[in-house]
């Protein structure tokens, strides 16, 4: 069943189906160590029967011949298949006995033009293998684990297979970290705008944080689940040993969760704080307005008035009128000021 | 008990009480397959003692008679008859023991008024048979899988009759997704007007999409319990090999929520924007009004005042009289100006 | 303990504690049937001992002692009697282990009025007897049930007790399904007066509907406690094959409060929508005032300023100084207009 | 640890820490009755040793080492004694196997000032004695419960010290339905005054309920767990006939919840319909401005223009001058008024 | 990994990477008493084999190297060496066996800023000893601990480790009630703000006061989890005796999620108070605009009429036309007062 998403511009996740897909397998145990880029995807089945612990790593999924062929090799059920194939899944973890799937969103930042995009990580957790699906649109974020593997730091070459997923589950954690820092940076940014000049731009950008996080979280939530079910879970595949590293990272979830609710409750306060400000200024302006007019509307008319051009109109010849209508004038403003002030408008 | 209900007209359902009814039957197993319309519903009867799968779909339910039949032959709960011929019911799943009653609702989007409708569908899984109810109004969503089922294609041959349910729901979850699709293309498109030209419209469709939205989840929130309660119940009529199938489509119907509710968070976000937009709007207008006034009223007041007709008026007379006022006039204007850059009003 | 409660007007339930008791007696089993009005409350205590149905139905409970005798002949706790006694309970189930004593609110509109009043019914589900406690005030919705027992209409001739009591709550939920279909109507018509002329009459109605809600919910919520325990309840008093139709009920009860927050969703919707286009057209009220001031307030000053009398006043003497004067004034109101136009005010 | 806490005025506990403390003890069982104050907390122990119920009640805290004394004597965990002491914990229940120490806010209405206060009471509930601690400062709550032993009255004098507990929880869970009570009336007063003659006091006084619900919430939330703890737990203490009862004002804690939160959206809702009409007054008055100042600003600069004192203004000499003046008044008033009808402003 | 956090500024935690680190060993039992300040961190390992308690603190934590050798000694968890230096973690627990690591947030309130830090304390419960691990750029708020030991005070000597780990978390929780009762005096300053003079500062500030507590909360919530777990814990560690403390300070995290809660909601409801006088405000100064210019604008218009210049205007010429237009005056006054009154503006 082909999917389509309901899915907003911002985290566009990139479909690569034809760009080219390219595949790496990492062969190692604590005493030896393998890498290589494979052409044709036969050259990695032989992997499978050895008893180190081998990671196949696919970036851009076009050839699903190519998906296809690994599937069947190493015995995945047909849905799986299409899960991988399918870019805008919810992440999610299925335990097939033998092996389990999981997929989850890695978010990517760019540098350039500071958007955020989400791609899909398929990961096949095996006795003696991992297998990987990328994009490959994207920059690849697993090579510090390669470069671990690679100098032997760590203890990730003694570890078995699922220690292997743990590096990987981990990695793409500290990406949502990375990024909720940007958010954070970003927040404080807007924070100090909101106080020293604030305008309809910095709402803007107020409102556009927050839908950024509404997207994110969707990522974020599933992920915990996926942690909590495979520490807690009953496959042989993960080690006693991992599961510490496991719970480790699932109360990194359990935090970024917390802070990004944190984020959305600090960013709505914000919102707030500009709107109450906004109609603070109305209330203001409004009242200038009518302080002007209150005191001006019936001088004008006054001055009008005394402007008449009726024949028999007595005040105009008097010859203390000029000084008795400065009088009414000056009377009315200092009333009017008296009002505005009890009414503490000024 | 004849329920009547509360539903809105934008997911109308059809009442097709006088429509014509029409069934059709199809036998198949791994190797025979036999497709045909029946005018009497005698004739699919003696399907119920065959070994093969006999899915009888029944369009059009006026004929209650029909039902009833139906109902008598196969054995049903007289619930399940009545559940079958309220058209009104909220999603359901019910367990008899040797046959599964399901309640679904179906979304159909009008493809010329692009209205969303909604009408029920009713499955019954048993042994070796499934009958399906439909009111008949609306396209048949079901022939991709009649097609599957012709042509011998995938696995749905060689599996039993749970198997053939899980395609039915998955059809129909197929539909929900397309339909939250299109509400994903309306966002977008509001999005770009919301940035582009803000008017009242565009508001209005905002607070319509979302009560479309209010209106769908009804219909998705009960669906997952549903294929949940499906997949772990302990019904010997669903095989473990079908279990996963229903796993999967539960975490479609999980997506399905996600996307609900993430939609409707977006949607808020957005009128919350627009109103923002015109509560500035409005603060925007009031400063142009406040200016004008605050500056021409003490203007016209002078320029009224200097326009009275006293006879002892000494200003007038004065030779630099009408310089003076167009001094006095340019320090009030210079002066009200600076106050309003103090204020940030300009 | 006497409860006094918090119970506001709309809902007000009838107080009768001055009205008539009535006592009706049905007994029945599926070959006999007896109905019989009652005046002494003892005449109906023989039919305890009857292996016959019996249905006890007080109407008017101002009769303490009647109520009291009832209670001891039939051994039931002092609290039940407390719990009949105290119109203004919260729906409840009580489980006393030979008998189970059930609260339960039903719901009446008033045709004339529209308004909609609340009733409590207790009901005591014996071995084999029912006693139904109902104020009296209003109408006796029972009257379908009896009417199914006298002329042996469907099986409930044939079923124990709990069938009856069955019988008994699908009568007083499908009342809530009556009052909730009113309020679609009343939703329905509010919409189209949201677009054709909303006015503040609307508004009220709409939050009127809205605090009808809170206060119906308040009914329907515990409505599902209660349905749901006595389906999956131990007490022997519930029969399996009864417990189909509880179920059926209990999935009618979860209709109901999902229709219910529904329409609280859509009518918060309705009335968001109102205040939206009282802000919209608060702001385009001010445009338009702000656009007649800034227009005019620069030409009112002008034509004072030319009306001012200073003897030494040049431009009055210009031959064209009234040409010019008009000039000024199309200049100014073609600029403001323009000015406007860039603003999308006009 | 002495515990400080964040308590808003409106509900000020009573620290009466240099009121006088009074103990007075009523020795029961079914037969015999005893009833005294005492001046030396000594004179009570030798109670715990009789068979007979003993109910010891301290009012005034103050005296530390009254307190320590019974503590000791009666063997109480050190930390029960700080919890007597601390005014300011929250509601809890803690069973310590052979006697359970229950904490509760009890609220009192003062009678002239309407003010509502909250009272920690503090009970031990042991085999065969109850001890209760009042602060002293507000009137004595269970004068009624001593009635009822006093004069024999139900059934208290038969049961164990667990009835008395539930006599005394019943009694507070009373005063809370006076105060919601009262609430009630006085939302209904407030509701009549919103259609009346609504302003900003009626405002004020919604908040301030709805900030008095938030705290009294804070008592009666808690309540509900402690009550369920002590009728689901397993202590000894509690006997089986005692359990319908604390079922029975279980229920009514439950209820209790069930008012505060419909109380509170119907506040919430009455502070819209408030908001709502404020902002639609104010866009009625800004029509009334515009129509004015549309209407009077053109014609005021026209009156203004042939005030101009120009010397070639060929109007003025005109004959019919002063007819066409009014003419244009005229065409401008009428097509103004035509305008506001056609945007239905009038 | 290295985690980097979204953490604002009010809460900022000290990175004390770069100052010097303390370590203090305190070693008791119920007889002997010894404390030492340590250079070495070698010095505090024999600690380790001493059946007494031993209480190592170690503030500051620059010296990886440190915590490193303590970690080895003591045959830690890589994962907690790690814990202990990432100073932004979320509380949490974990149980490794024979020791539970504990990280929790300690809350300091800044003499002269009344600015709010939170600091990281790692504590470490073993059999016979507790590790606890400080920044150390914040005042050490174990000190009262200390002196209790010293002086043999209560019962903390004859207790075992995790009695001493109780009252470590005991005296972070007081400090949470210190910080919470000053925002509850906050909370009291800015409500009698509100009724006496409240302004767009007082508005503010209750915004950063709910900002504040958005924050503290994350701190604050985990607390329960943690100390629920570790009182409902299988850990041999934690005795059944201390057990009863660890649910009494359970109860105080109960209080203060409760207080802060409560504190939030009746911030949220100060908020709306004061939006809805600015509201009330704005209202009633356009009533003020709007009545004087619906008053002098047609008044205006009636002066400026009659200082036209017509050559042909009978009103001037007339004897009483200076009467009659006071007549007129005084009518549209009058009457526009009676319309006013009518509408309830005066």
């Amino acid at each position: 069943m082909q999917k389509k998403m309901v899915e907003n511009k911002h985290l566009n996740s990139q479909f690569s189906l034809n760009s080219e897909t390219k595949i790496s397998v990492i062969d190692y145990d604590a005493k030896k160590f393998q890498e290589k880029e494979v052409k044709e995807i036969e050259e990695c089945f032989h992997f499978k029967h050895t008893p180190s612990i081998s990671w196949i790593n696919v970036s851009g999924i076009n050839q699903t011949e190519v998906i296809k062929q690994l599937d069947e090799h190493f015995g995945l059920h047909p849905l799986v298949l299409e899960d991988i194939k399918n870019l805008e899944q919810r992440p999610k973890i299925e335990d097939f006995g033998n092996y389990i799937y999981i997929a989850i969103r890695a978010l990517h930042c760019n540098e350039t033009t500071k958007e955020i995009c989400s791609e899909q990580i398929s990961i096949i957790l095996g006795k003696n293998f991992v297998i990987t699906f990328q994009t490959g649109k994207q920059k690849d974020i697993f090579e510090p684990i390669r470069e671990k593997i690679r100098k032997n730091k760590g203890k990730i070459r003694k570890m078995q297979s699922d220690y292997l997923v743990y590096r990987i589950i981990d990695r793409i954690i500290e990406a949502y970290f990375d990024i909720l820092e940007n958010f954070g940076y970003e927040i404080e940014f807007l924070e100090e705008q909101l106080i020293s000049n604030p305008n309809i731009n910095t709402l803007g950008m107020l409102h556009n944080l927050k839908k950024e996080m509404i997207q994110i979280r969707r990522s974020i939530w599933p992920l915990r689940e996926i942690i909590g079910s495979l520490e807690r879970g009953e496959s042989s595949l993960v080690k006693r040993t991992t599961r510490v590293y496991l719970r480790d990272i699932y109360y990194h979830t359990v935090q970024l969760v917390d802070n990004i609710e944190t984020s959305r409750d600090i960013l709505s306060e914000m919102i707030d704080v500009y709107l109450s400000s906004i109609n603070n200024k109305t209330n203001e302006i409004m009242k200038v307005l009518t302080i002007i007019a209150t005191i001006f509307m019936p001088l004008t008319f006054l001055a009008g008035m005394y402007g008449m051009n009726f024949k028999y109109f007595p005040e105009i010849y008097w010859k203390y009128g000029y000084l008795l209508f400065w009088i009414i004038v000056i009377v009315v403003v200092v009333s009017m000021l008296f009002y505005f002030k009890r009414k503490k408008w000024v």
